[in-house]
């Protein structure tokens, strides 16, 4: 790995589990890290709370983007309250919780804030391995919109994607390797929005087997049952 | 050319010349055209007030969608009223109108609602030739691009680009020959927000010289001194 210990790295951060230890990994790995968030009119503004904590656990400034653009084209269930997440979209099979583009505009958009701040690294927490059928979390997906980046701006960012090829577990491992723990107390990944989380939906499930499997306590779980929640 | 007659097509129009040209050679390859226009803070409103009587002439669909992101972003002199369009910034001997990725956003967000609307065509009116040092109006960047939505959407968008390698007085000519010229007499150019249009920035001189090079009469000019203007 080159030395990146004097450069400058964005992290997109959306307050969940992936997102938070990509946070505390590129802490570890840049001498300045700052998070970018988006308030896209997520159906759950809790994530964005949870964002803001991490955030500030970590240390870093955060910038907060608004995009009401996702909105204004509708029709999915991440963020028209009258779509239930559930229900599968039949005309393309894929969950209808798939903003078309969503990520390439997220990183689009960070490589923008980047490209002003004159930071030269975009750090991403997607997923090849569990990505529930969105192509835009993808290997070839990012690099080729790396090269439009790049071509687009005149701009020579690196974007850099440390969880593509990590099982759940694996991701847990690294999580506790970079310091991420006490962050990821605070992080969010229920479906449903609940705090505590709900335990049912797809991204609880998800999220609980990682940690069973790495054989390490879910300090949100453990904070929570501190709490008495 | 490929027979695209029985296909749907989404113009990205932005109330210029170069769009409105766009439009109208959409409408005569494609059985249903429909426009997109962002309300990206832009510091001309007229623009989008010649956008939606240009998409009436044309008897087409107008999306608006808003983009609130680059004035968050801020720092440039087409969205930012504190900044003037003729200063240049020295960092990247970019003039300071360059919004960074703004056409990689536009054209992503136009393909998310083709995407949505099962359209299978993207128009967009960018062109090498004048590109004013953008270099997201560069075909290598636009196939990039292309590249990065098809993977990300899981879709086979096509992006088309007619005006690429147009100089302004074959765009001129192509506008004619789709019959844009009276759509033509209602759109805008000037850098300055002008209507009439101030005749003297570089965007106003641009598109002065393409119709003297067509031998043919601006029908902006044409109509606003039959109006008196």
């Amino acid at each position: 790995m080159h030395n990146l210990a004097s450069q400058r790295a964005l992290v997109v951060l959306s307050g969940g589990q992936d997102s938070t230890t990509c946070l505390f990994w590129a802490k570890q790995r840049f001498a300045e890290v700052e998070a970018i968030t988006f308030d896209y009119g997520q159906r759950h503004r809790i994530e964005l709370a949870c964002a803001k904590k991490i955030a500030e656990l970590a240390g870093v400034i955060q910038h907060v983007l608004p995009i009401n653009t996702f909105s204004a084209i509708g029709g999915n269930a991440l963020t028209d309250p009258t779509v239930s997440p559930t229900t599968t979209t039949e005309a393309t099979a894929l969950p209808n919780t798939f903003v078309p583009g969503r990520n390439l505009i997220f990183l689009t958009f960070a490589a923008a804030l980047a490209y002003t701040r004159q930071i030269g690294h975009i750090v991403t927490g997607v997923a090849q391995t569990d990505y529930s059928g969105y192509p835009d979390c993808r290997e070839n997906t990012l690099k080729a919109l790396e090269l439009a980046i790049n071509l687009g701006m005149e701009a020579r960012l690196q974007l850099h994607t440390p969880l593509m090829f990590l099982s759940k577990a694996d991701t847990v491992q690294l999580a506790q390797q970079v310091g991420a723990m006490s962050a990821l107390a605070y992080s969010h990944t229920c479906y449903e929005g609940q705090q505590p989380p709900c335990g049912q939906c797809a991204a609880c499930v998800l999220r609980a087997k990682g940690f069973a499997e790495a054989g390490i306590d879910d300090p949100l779980i453990s904070r929570l049952q501190q709490e008495g929640k």
